[in-house]
Formats: structure tokens, C-alpha cells, sequence
């Protein structure tokens, strides 16, 4: 039986309380964000525990994930340039950009200094060809927290009840699928993990 | 009205007369594909005196588009290795190192030095970010030859009988689309030929 108990921070990854660190991230994003950035916490808090991760790792990416994604596309802009990230990240947008941007904000900020944690923020969007245990959560709860409602979430929650991997190839799978039907841009790195991720599969 | 002299080469881009190259490309092929080259032969003269392209340089590209297709895997590697191409090329099969293969064995072995006719058999399976008319011809007309009974083959044809930009992108994109509903690797420059070709719509 899966434990319950309240998720109390030990301090060796961040120097908030997770209380403090909600309250901080709350006031980087709308009311609607903070409500989608509770229920992928959860959702990866779940996740963790039904896959033997570390639950408090997977609760700080979860409330960092998104914590670059209301900041002005300045400020977005100065960093990715100052941090020298691949500047092809500047002609796809925030929906692309806030992922790794949020990865350097989560060290610079908020003084996380964890590898997994960072991976799975800067990951969260495109995915990669390898992800650590915490990336694959937090790019999968990203997916089927709570709000999401259409019926690829559906089908992934069912998928990820069973199998982490499933639910990581069907996602990138299904988002590049909705991409190439709306005509939208890909990010190449996007294409890397499908790549890598479609050969993924039971023998 | 369209033209509809026979095709005759000036020699100014091969030093073969049009029924000496088609003999020395039926040599390398099996006749189910030498009867496909055939038909995109037609089928790009057709487009080239419909866009007023170069009907020669048309020709002499759909002649040779393939001339790599049924190598062997070891001389392929040979060339990708010798020449500099890519390695990626390697991990993705002969269905896409064929076209860049070939464009060099149409220089090496058949004295083609004119880039846009090289440039149309290296991108005429994963399409370019810019292609040249002969290209994106050669392109389509691989696409849509009388061989090619699928029904986006179908709607291409239509396209390309008003439209030969429109051709181009909905070919990227149905391609894009097959392999992922597939489930099948996708070259990463085929990307960025994507990226470039979804903004280029009617006004």
C-alpha cells in the first residue's frame, strides 16, 4: 500500500519549507497557473511514490516547472542569451523556452542545485532522448494532472498507471501527432526524443 | 499551351544523350523501380514546363534521383564516411541517406556538376528549409507520378496542378504525419524543412 503521509521538505534540496516554496511560486503566476501547477504536484507526488522516486524532489520540480512561464518575454530573452542556450530556443516561443529558462531560474532563485530536479524542468516540455526518473514524472504530470481534460490525457493517465515508459512515448507521440495536424513548429531536440523514445517498447 | 516537344540535352549538363543515361540508370535499379523513376520523369517535365523551370535539368535529376537506392548498405556507409556527410545518416537508414548518397554518386559517376540538379536528388526525400524550383519539382514529382496510388498522392496532384508551393508543404507535412502515426524515425533535417515550409501559405 502506497504511503500517504504529508510531504515534509528535509532541506537538502531547497532552503524553503514546501508551504514557503508554494507561496513564493504563487506569486510568479495567475490564479489558473498556480491551480495546474498544484495538480502536477500532486499528480507527481503520486507518481514518485508508485514508481519508488524521490517524492521530495518530484513535489519541488513539480511547483518550479512552470515557474519561468509568466516572466516577460525580456527577461526570458536576456537569459537565454546570457546563459548561452541554444539560441534556436528564441525563434519557438515561450511555450518552448520557458522549460530551459526555468531551469536556470529554479538554480539562480530559488538555489536548487540537483541535477535531477533541473533536468526535469528543462526537460518538462520537449522531453529528451534520456530523462532520469524525476524528468519522466514531471513531463508525464504535466500531462494528466487533474485539469487536463482532453482524451490523450485520458489515455495516458490509463497508460501511466501501468507503465511510466508507455506514458512517456505516447505523450511526446501524441504532442508531435497535434503539432504536425495544427501545422504548428516543432522543436528539433523534439524530434531527438521521439526518435530515441519510439523504440521503447515491450519485447 | 503547354510545349510537348520531346526532351533532347544540350550537353551542358551531362555529357549523355537522355536514352544513354536511362540505360545506364535501368542498369542499377530493378525494373519496378526504374518503371517508378520513369514515371517521375514524366511527371517532373510536366511540372518544369508548367513552372517554367529548366525541362533538361528536370530531367537529368528525376533520371538520377534514385541512382543510390539499391546500393549496398557497405558502399553507402563507404561514401557517407569518405564525403563528411552526416553520420547521423547512419542511424536512419538508406530510405534517407540515399538522396544525399546519390546526389553524390550523380557527380562522382555521371559528371553532374550543376547544383541545382545535385540539390534536387539530395533533398528530395527530406525536402530543405530553401530548395530550388528543380528541387522542390523533383520533390513533388516523386510524390505524385502516375505509380503512386495513395490518396495524399491524390490531393498532392491536385495542389500541384495550381499551386506548386502548396504541393511542397503538404507533402512535408502528410510525411511528417505518416511516420509518427507510424511510430517511425524521423531525420531531424526534416524538421527544419518543416519549421520552414508551414509559414509559407497564401496571404
Amino acid at each position: 500500500m502506497i504511503n500517504n503521509k504529508p510531504v515534509v521538505y528535509s532541506g537538502n534540496y531547497i532552503s524553503y519549507t514546501r508551504e514557503q516554496l508554494m507561496e513564493l511560486v504563487r506569486k510568479t503566476m495567475s490564479e489558473k497557473r498556480f491551480k495546474h501547477v498544484l495538480g502536477v504536484e500532486q499528480t507527481a507526488i503520486q507518481l514518485a511514490r508508485e514508481y519508488a522516486a524521490d517524492v521530495e524532489k518530484a513535489s519541488i520540480a513539480a511547483l518550479l516547472h512552470d515557474v519561468a512561464k509568466e516572466q516577460s518575454e525580456e527577461e526570458m530573452r536576456d537569459i537565454v542569451i546570457s546563459e548561452n542556450l541554444n539560441l534556436d530556443l528564441l525563434q519557438f516561443g515561450s511555450q518552448v523556452w520557458h522549460a530551459p529558462v526555468g531551469s536556470i531560474l529554479a538554480k539562480r532563485e530559488y538555489g536548487v542545485t540537483d541535477d535531477e530536479i533541473l533536468e526535469a524542468i528543462e526537460y518538462h516540455t520537449t522531453a529528451a532522448p534520456e530523462m532520469s526518473l524525476i524528468a519522466q514524472i514531471i513531463f508525464v504530470a504535466d500531462y494528466i494532472e487533474p485539469g487536463r481534460m482532453h482524451p490523450a490525457a485520458e489515455e495516458a493517465r490509463k497508460l501511466a498507471s501501468h507503465s511510466l515508459r508507455d506514458a512517456v512515448r505516447f505523450e511526446i507521440t501524441e504532442t508531435i501527432k497535434y503539432l504536425v495536424e495544427k501545422e504548428e513548429p516543432i522543436y528539433p531536440s523534439g524530434i531527438n526524443a521521439y526518435n530515441a523514445w519510439i523504440g521503447r517498447k515491450n519485447r
